[in-house]
C-alpha cells in the first residue's frame, strides 16, 4: 500500500499547467502572494525555463485532487571563490497545510539538494525561521549564519 | 581634498582585467579560494556576463596602487510570489585588510543594494557572522532570519 502511494505523490518540475492545479494559492499559504495573471504567470515560467538549469521549481501533485500539494524552488549561484565554485540556494518551500504529516517537506527539500549537489555545487544554503531550524535538521542542514534583509517596500 | 580622495575610490564592474590586479588575492582574505588560471577566470567571468543584468560583481580599484580593494556581487532571483517579484542576494563582500576605516564596504554595500533596488527588487538579502552584525545594521540592513547550510565537500 505504502509503494502505491508514494507514487502518487512524485516530485517534479513545475509544468505550465500547473497555476490551474493551485500553485499560486499554494504560494500564498507561504507569504504574499496576490493573484497571478495567466500572462504573468506564463512570462515567469518562460524566463525562468530559459535559466533551466539554474533554476529549478519542483512540485508535488496529490493524484487524487489533480491539486500541487508541496513545492520548493532552487537557484544556483556561480561563484569565483571555491575555484570557481557553485551554491545552490533553496527558496520558496511549502507544503500544502492539508497535506502535512507525509514527509512531503523533506521529499522536496532532498530533491531540491539531490539537484545542486548533481550540478556540482559544493554546498545548498536556506534562509528559514527559527521555529523550522529542527525541520531542516531532519534534512541534514545545520544553522551557520544569520540573515540580514532590507525591504524597499 | 576629500572630493580627490572619493575619485580614486570608485565602485565599478568587475573587468576581465582585474584579475592581474589583485581580485583573486583580494578573495582569498574572505574564504577559502585557491588560485585561478586565466582560463578558468576567463570562462566564469564570460558565464557571468552573459547573465549581466541578473549577476553583477562590482569592485574598487585603488589608483595609486592599481590594486583591487574591495569586492561584492549581487545576483537578481526571479519568484512567483509577491506578484512575481524579484529579490537581491548579496555575497561574497570583502574589503582588503589594508584599506579598512575608508568606509569601502559600506560604499559597495550601498552599491548593491542600490543596483538591486533600481531592478525592481522588493528586498535585498544577504546572510553574514553574527559579528558583522552592527556593521550590515549601519547599511540599513535587519536581522530576521537563520541561515541552514548543508555541505557537499
Amino acid at each position: 500500500m505504502e509503494s502505491s502511494e508514494e507514487q502518487k505523490l512524485q516530485v517534479r518540475k513545475l509544468e505550465l499547467s500547473d497555476k490551474s492545479k493551485g500553485f499560486i494559492e499554494l504560494l500564498q499559504q507561504l507569504t504574499v502572494c496576490d493573484s497571478v495573471s495567466d500572462k504573468d504567470f506564463e512570462d515567469r515560467f518562460r524566463e525562468l525555463n530559459a535559466r533551466a538549469e539554474d533554476h529549478r521549481v519542483l512540485v508535488i501533485e496529490e493524484d487524487r485532487s489533480g491539486k500541487i500539494v508541496a513545492t520548493g524552488s532552487v537557484f544556483i549561484e556561480r561563484k569565483f571563490i571555491r575555484n570557481c565554485g557553485k551554491v545552490g540556494h533553496i527558496e520558496d518551500v511549502v507544503v500544502d497545510a492539508n497535506a502535512r504529516g507525509m514527509q512531503l517537506g523533506k521529499k522536496i527539500i532532498n530533491a531540491l539538494t539531490d539537484y545542486a549537489h548533481s550540478l556540482g555545487c559544493y554546498k545548498v544554503i536556506l534562509d528559514c525561521n527559527v521555529e523550522n531550524k529542527a525541520f531542516y535538521e531532519k534534512c541534514g542542514y545545520k544553522q551557520k549564519e544569520i540573515q540580514m534583509v532590507k525591504y524597499f517596500i
